[in-house]
Parts: C-alpha cells; sequence; structure tokens
C-alpha cells in the first residue's frame, strides 16, 4: 500500500513540476555546456590535463605494443571506433583467453565520471586502472618491464614525454598509465540529454520525454545517476541473484556486488550486464527491472525508457588517427605465446 | 672479369650522368607530384575511386564486426597506424592461430601500386585481395554470409551504400570488398624520395644519395623498382634456397617464388621477408645481397642503403578516426571459436 502511495505521489510531482527539475532532483547530471565546468569534472590534481600528454597517451592508447605479443592495444578492447567497447560477451586477449569471470569490457567513453574503476570498483581513477590490463594475462599479458622498454626504445615517445613532464621526466610504467588515463579522461561524450538538460527543450522528443519520466517513475534513477548515469558514486548493486551470471566466479566486491554501469552510449555498446549476457537493449531494461527494482516493466515502458536512452548517445570526440613511431632495434621483440 | 669491367662501367656512368636519371633508368618511379597523374595510377575502370566509396571503406576496414569474432578487422594484420601491418612475425588471427606458412603481413599502404597480392601473387588487385583474409580461418574466419549479413544489418552503412553506388546497390560480398579495395587505393604515402626524384635537389641527403647510388650499383634496383620499389611488374623473385624458411611449407607460387615486395615503409615494417624472420633493416639488406645477388654487401654499403631507404618512409594520409555504426538486433552475433 505504501508502495503504491509513494509512486503515485512521484507520479503528481512529475506531472507538476518540470521534468528537468525532476530528472535533477533524481540525480541525473548533465555534462556541463561550459568549458570550464567540464574541466573541473575531468581534471584531477595528481594529473592534470594538458594537450601534450593527451597527444602522447592517445597513442600509447592505440600501441599494441605495449601488449605480450605487441598485437592488442587498449583500444582493441576499448574500442574507440565501437562505442569504446569490443562488442563481445568475454573479454578476449592474448592467445585468445577469455577472461576468466566473463566479464564484459566496459566503455571507456564517459568512464572519467566513475566514481572508481572496473567491476569490483578496485581501481580509484583512470590512471590506476590502466595498469590492470596490460599487466593481465588474459588480457595485454606484459609486464611494467616490457612496457618501459617498448616506449624507452622509441625517441619519439622519449621526447613526447619531455615535452608532457619536463626534460628530467623518469619514464616508468606508472607515468606510462598516468599518460593513458589523463588522455582518458577527455574521452566524453555529450549527448541529447545533455542539450535537453542544460535548456534545449527540443533536443528530446516526446517519446524520449515520456522515457524520461518512466525511468524516473520506476526507480532506475535510484542506481543510474550522476553524469554518467551509472557508477558515479561507487554505488554497488546487488547481483548475489544474478541469474544471467553463468560463466567463472566472479564474485563483484566482497559484497558480491558489481559497480552500476554508465548508461551513455547503451545503444553501442551491446552485450549487456557485467557478464556480457544480454544483447538485447529492451530485454536488458525489463531483465534489470525484474532483478533490481522487482518490478515487471511492461512492453510499453521498455519501449519508453529504450527511447530515452538514445537520447544518451553522444558525440564522439573529434581524433585524427594517430601515427605510431617506428620500433628500433632496442624496441623489445613481440611473444605471441 | 666481365662482371668487374660491367661494375665500372655502372659507376662511371653514375659519375657523369644525374643520379636521378640513373634511378629513373633503374627503374624506379616517384610517386607522381600531380593529382591527376596519381589518380591514373591508382584508379581502374573496374571500381573508380570516389569520396563515397572511399569513406564506406573506411569504415568497412576498420570494422572487427566483419570477422567470425568480430574482434578482428582488417586493420589488425594491416595497421594503419602502424606502417600499415602488424609488426609480428607471422600474421595472428582468429583464436590466436597463425598463417599455417609462417607468412609475414605485408603493408597496405602502396599496395595499390603491385602489380599482383599476396606473396604468391595469386590475387589481380586490392579488391580481389580483400576477399582472401576476410574468409581464411587463421584470419578473419568469416564468411560470405555472415559479411553481407552484418553490413546489411546497420542502417547506415546501407545508406551508405547507396550513397556509393547508387539506389538499386545489391550489397554483397564483392561490393564489401570492392568498397575496402576502393579505400585501399588511396593509401599512397609520398616520401622524400619522391619529392627528390620530382625535382627537389634537397630533398635527399648526402648518405642517402650515396644509399641510392649503391642500390643501383649492386642491383637492389633490378627486383625494387617501379613505384613501389617492389611487387609492381608481378616480378617473383627465387626463394627456394632461402635459409630463414624455417616454418610451414609454403612455396610461393609454383616455382617457388615470392614476390617482391615494397621497400616503402620499411623502417616502419619489421620483421623483413614474406617469412618475418629478420628484425634488423641493415641484416637484410645483407642478407638479400648474400641471396639474391650473390654479393657480399660491406657494413658501409648496407649503412648506406639503409640511409636512402629510410627516404621512403612517407607521409600517410591524414584520416579522422572513423566512427562506426552501432550493430542492431540483426547484427549476427560474435563467434568466439
Amino acid at each position: 500500500m505504501k508502495k503504491i502511495v509513494a509512486v503515485a505521489l512521484t507520479t503528481a510531482s512529475l506531472m507538476a513540476g518540470s521534468l528537468v527539475q525532476d530528472a535533477q532532483n533524481a540525480g541525473l547530471k548533465a555534462i556541463p555546456a561550459s568549458a570550464s565546468e567540464l574541466i573541473k569534472l575531468i581534471d584531477n590534481t595528481k594529473n592534470p590535463i594538458t594537450k601534450a600528454k593527451v597527444k602522447l597517451g592517445e597513442k600509447l592508447y592505440m600501441d599494441p605494443r605495449l601488449s605480450k605479443s605487441e598485437l592488442i592495444s587498449c583500444n582493441t578492447c576499448h574500442n574507440l571506433m565501437e562505442g569504446g567497447d569490443d562488442g563481445v560477451g568475454a573479454a578476449t586477449g592474448h592467445m585468445w583467453r577469455h577472461n576468466p569471470h566473463h566479464l564484459n569490457s566496459p566503455t571507456v567513453y564517459n568512464a572519467v565520471f566513475f566514481g572508481s574503476q572496473f567491476w569490483d570498483g578496485r581501481a580509484k581513477d583512470l590512471e590506476a586502472q590502466a595498469q590492470g590490463p596490460t599487466l593481465a594475462h588474459p588480457e595485454m599479458a606484459a609486464t611494467k618491464e616490457h612496457i618501459v622498454k617498448v616506449v624507452k626504445s622509441m625517441p619519439e615517445y622519449v621526447t613526447a614525454f619531455k615535452k608532457a613532464y619536463g626534460d628530467n621526466v623518469k619514464i616508468t610504467f606508472e607515468k606510462i598509465t598516468d599518460t593513458i588515463g589523463n588522455f582518458e579522461r577527455t574521452l566524453v561524450t555529450p549527448a541529447p540529454f545533455d542539450a535537453y538538460m542544460n535548456g534545449y527543450k527540443e533536443a528530446l522528443n516526446a517519446k524520449q520525454k515520456e522515457g524520461l519520466k518512466t525511468f524516473i517513475q520506476i526507480g532506475c534513477a535510484s542506481c543510474h545517476n550522476g553524469v554518467a548515469l551509472g557508477g558515479e558514486m561507487g554505488a554497488f548493486n546487488v547481483t548475489a541473484t544474478y541469474k544471467y551470471m553463468s560463466t567463472g566466479d566472479f564474485k563483484g566486491d566482497k559484497n558480491g556486488m558489481v559497480k552500476v554501469p554508465t548508461l551513455r552510449n547503451i545503444t553501442e555498446t551491446a552485450p549487456y550486464f557485467h557478464n556480457g549476457m544480454i544483447w538485447n537493449l529492451k530485454d536488458a531494461i525489463k531483465e534489470m527491472g525484474r532483478i533490481q527494482l522487482g518490478t515487471k516493466i511492461s512492453d510499453k515502458q521498455a519501449e519508453s525508457i529504450e527511447a530515452f536512452l538514445g537520447s544518451l548517445t553522444g558525440k564522439k570526440p573529434h581524433m585524427m588517427m594517430p601515427m605510431l613511431p617506428a620500433s628500433t632495434p632496442t624496441t623489445p621483440k613481440p611473444d605471441l605465446n
């Protein structure tokens, strides 16, 4: 009875107030239209964004020579041309090994807005995250020594590090991953939803506005909130009973939880969920209602929410395809095994 | 005795005439400075280059969903950011399988100038070549049906095909590979060598000019000629006695020969030779002298030739990183096995 009253009240208040304000009240935030506001959100004091670092980080992000086989780059699993992920169920890396927990590669776009990184939130920021897959055996399978040696073997990289950090820079594994993280901080994709929240009422169509209302009403925004619509607060969602958990033994953090993923660019990042087990967005919406909210989401509601989620597909940063420096005789050789 | 006289005569004529003319006489050709001359060389009547085809072909070239796993694109082995190849000894593809003949992925840059494609020259042009790796099991391992279904499942691709070929276009496997070939035709990289041949005398330094002389004198240009400095005439080089042929049973064409590879961007495309067995360019130069010319190339000569080869490293086309269309519910799912 209480629940019904609460829902009725929410509906009434949504009808009365402005939808933008309701979205704000529900914790949804826009990517700021102002560059100075945006930089406040994406920058950090430890590793301030500079053009020199971003340009270098972009090359390192795209460079497969950072992996043991020299065939796998950050971009292999977090493909900037493909929504920032890889489009397969479980991350697949060195020697075609799959993630042992059947974990799906999350998108790198807007990951800067997350309160923590990885499905179990074990890395505090993008710089720390970048240290994981480079060394993980089913991913890039490299060693710190390999990565440092690769980078130091190419004069163009050494010069770029000096330009980015000063002539006395010591090129370490941590400095390399800091640079990659610095680049990743810029991977922000403003979308029609942001234009709407920032005052352009016509940026969403009627169906999308209806979907936003439904999204708030049925409680999606209680986890999918913040600028990323997920993951911002480091909030974790119960998945211990998760019925699609068919492979591996990943239990999330110590309480059996996984991080709430972003809904930005969700139309480009199937398959869904931490184990990549659902391919269809409408199915994913209904499944989340069932598991997380204990609610049966109707087909009509799901379609409406799906229309709203389409407004989160953003404009990707225009990027020139970087040209990587040539290997030299001191560049470590690839090891395919 | 005859040989010595011949060499002496060549040297004398080189000293007397202009080096540009000597290079031309040896069959070396520049990438034309004029756009209309260049288009004559790279275009074909069957599949004329248009902006719409190139833009579409670029996306298809970068799209891993054309492979069975949906993780491997043309760009995986012919990486445009890395000299147009993959930097490993033997091509590695689906399920981490290696090329059974231990064949090295050749660069796609300037491949348009080759008289035929593949190490054994079995494809007559880039359009025909693109049909090989997409279907080959150790590479992209797809079927024609998979590829056509993937492309047709995305409205953006369908619209782009209509724009490129007209509203009545039938999207077939052959049309898709034609489009990729069309894009590849534009991957031409003018280098200092071309500027020199086109009249800018200062485009090569003294050491590079000396290297070019040596290159002609010792006979490298007898195979490495034409615009690509290799492969243009469909000329094949004897490799039956090739000492680095340590893996697989690849015998080249029916006479045991492999195609002469281009020397353009050679500084960026180690390892060398059809089996990717030599990593150091100087070693490769000396080895070619021994095997192909029956000549001992001195360290000094090899360094000189290496300096000249550096003048073949060209300017890559400026490319925006393309954004690939999102998969839809009808896009075939990846199959990692």
